[in-house]
């Protein structure tokens, strides 16, 4: 038999993460610097909080599709604090992370053949599902600092333009969008009938003078701003699956079509465990965020070593870095090289659309500081050698 | 400004469970025969199996895609065991509930304007997810038995059709279906190149001489057989968002962009919990079925009283009856009058696609013996005074 393939599904990426975790497999004693992922788990409270979870007969019920009530409160005054939102502008939505907040939104707002505008190198599970829908990723480039180029979105405007994504602070590249460039996004979108859809899952992992800036804050916002929050980085949360869109009032019947289609309701267990994290609040993650400096500095001190074999831009937020090498080699390639010869993983630029040489992203999240700095005497030894040819 | 609707999204029927329940909302003391859900909580086994859960950082980091390896070979246990399915024939994926291994499915297989083939009535989240993916529900009215209508089914296949989904034991209507017309579908599915979606959630839940029969172990089923399991009905799990896909090898590729895009993995901890219902396993749910068997034979008996006002069939699965009331009055009309003034709430057939008259989906499994014979005690004065105008 010959069961005909999807077109669309055939052409989206493969998943890159599984990818380099399989090369991993083979040399189980390498270091990654691949994963976005925290080294810490979550606040004790956020276990204790669901120490007598299941209790009540309705606690293994079906919840409301929104997410549970007190956790929508603390969400709401959250926003309020430290994001400087109104919640009551807006709708606010628990997910099962915030992929699938960024997948239900675009479920909830395109036809087929409708363009995202995609600031380059973008982050892939947001070019995948773009995709998987049908729709097309314009990717526009940032600037030398991975900054917004606010004429080039606004050229890449058509007439089948449906949405602007801003991810800041960014995943691959660390920078932080300014407050300028942000608002300077959202008056677009809002003269020109779009959706700005604002990824702020690295909120608090900003440094150095950049600070984060809220879209949705914007007085004449509530209409079009789409903004997706996650409790996974912030919170060592990853394995909770716990995610939360803030979105204009108008869009909650289509939103709340795609919640019970997909998901139904967020699993109640997860909400319970992040109010016990959210009542701790965001100290958690900034008293966390100390040690991540210290590894940040150590591995931008580190990458001065190979500065003639690399382009590569301290950019000031989430945790991750992007390097140019200098070589002709395939990133895919010096991946491969990397973990086989040196035990020490990172991923491919190609997965974020990054095409014009050897991308690698380093994410410092994941290690101590002593094996951070082993992983960087490895990458560095590796890198060397891979440029040298 | 005017941001432009989604057509796709504008086209999806809204959740009607919300709208019942907002309805009930104003009146307090209304008995529900609404929603699919059981009155049992899962077997204490699943809470104490997370008793631990989190002491170790590995529990709250991303977890395999798939599922965790040890629920994944209990499922395996399961299917050889119960199901008669050869696992190793087959890829088995963890969803956040059969809803996602649904819409997930979709997304692996099809494209724009493809054709599902639905036997209705039909199963509103599934249609629901189609148009979401802008496909076309084929809807194969089944015969008065609410039995699959073969040549029927056949005669709707098109060059767009990409898969016919069966749901056996059925929501809304309880129906079973025989082995003998399973394999008589799975077989037209191999010979056309379709897929065989089986929608198996309800399982456990049959009375009388009725037989649950899965596709899947059939010797030719695993090139194009999926199968969706649920454990929200089985183990009393609605909350925790537990169900699972086993599907054909050729499709993991598919699948893992799908799994990546929308969950990346499902919750560990409910996973966590599963593993503990599973190593209970389907005695827990067995047992619970003795009391549900009870108040089914109460419900059918109580119809009797009306049998002159309504169509009824004595369906033998899952926990659901389908009244067809002699009525003029539209089935939305006449459950908010039940709610208003008989305090009782059931689910109207249009969300079904029932639409040839006032259709009414009763779901016995929410109340415990006292209650459902009030809530029938109600149902029934209620119909009566409805079907005299």
């Amino acid at each position: 038999m010959t069961l005909r393939h999807s077109r669309t599904i055939t052409a989206v990426q493969a998943p890159i993460i599984p990818v380099v975790a399989e090369w991993t497999k083979n040399t189980p004693n390498t270091l990654s610097l691949g994963q976005g992922m925290v080294f810490y788990s979550p606040p004790e409270q956020a276990l204790a909080a669901i120490r007598d979870f299941g209790q009540r007969p309705e606690e293994h019920q079906y919840s409301a599709a929104l997410g549970d009530k007190r956790l929508l409160d603390l969400l709401a005054e959250k926003l309020r604090s430290e994001n400087q939102i109104n919640s009551a502008d807006y709708q606010i939505m628990v997910t099962a992370g915030a992929n699938m907040a960024f997948l239900n939104v675009l479920l909830a707002i395109t036809d087929p053949d409708d363009e995202i505008i995609l600031p380059s190198p973008y982050y892939f599970n947001q070019e995948m599902a773009i995709r998987m829908l049908n729709c097309k990723p314009v990717a526009v480039p940032t600037d030398c600092r991975y900054q917004l180029k606010l004429d080039a979105i606004e050229a890449a405007i058509t007439e089948k333009t449906r949405a602007i994504v801003t991810v800041s602070p960014n995943n691959p590249s660390g920078a932080v969008y300014s407050e300028d460039d942000l608002r300077a996004v959202n008056t677009l979108c809002r003269e020109r009938d779009l959706y700005h859809i604002c990824d702020e899952a690295y909120e608090y992992f900003v440094y150095g003078s950049a600070k984060h800036f809220s879209p949705a804050s914007l007085p004449s916002a509530s209409s079009h701003t789409i903004s997706l929050y996650s409790l996974s980085k912030a919170y060592g949360f990853a394995s909770w699956r716990v995610g939360y869109v803030v979105f204009p009032k108008e869009l909650l019947p289509a939103l709340l079509k795609v919640q019970d289609t997909n998901l139904i309701c967020p699993p109640l267990i997860c909400q319970q465990a992040a109010i016990g994290a959210l009542n701790v609040g965001s100290s958690y993650c900034k008293t966390q965020l100390q040690r991540l400096l210290g590894i940040r500095e150590q591995v931008i001190k580190r990458l001065q070593d190979v500065r003639d074999h690399i382009d590569f831009v301290a950019t000031e937020g989430a945790f991750y870095f992007l390097l140019k090498l200098h070589t002709q080699r395939s990133d895919l390639d010096v991946v491969k090289t990397l973990i086989q010869d040196y035990q020490v993983s990172a991923i491919p630029g190609c997965a974020f659309g990054l095409t014009d040489g050897c991308y690698l992203r380093l994410s410092y999240a994941m290690l101590d500081n002593t094996r951070a700095d082993q992983a960087m005497t490895r990458l560095i030894t590796g890198i060397k050698h891979i440029t040298a040819f």
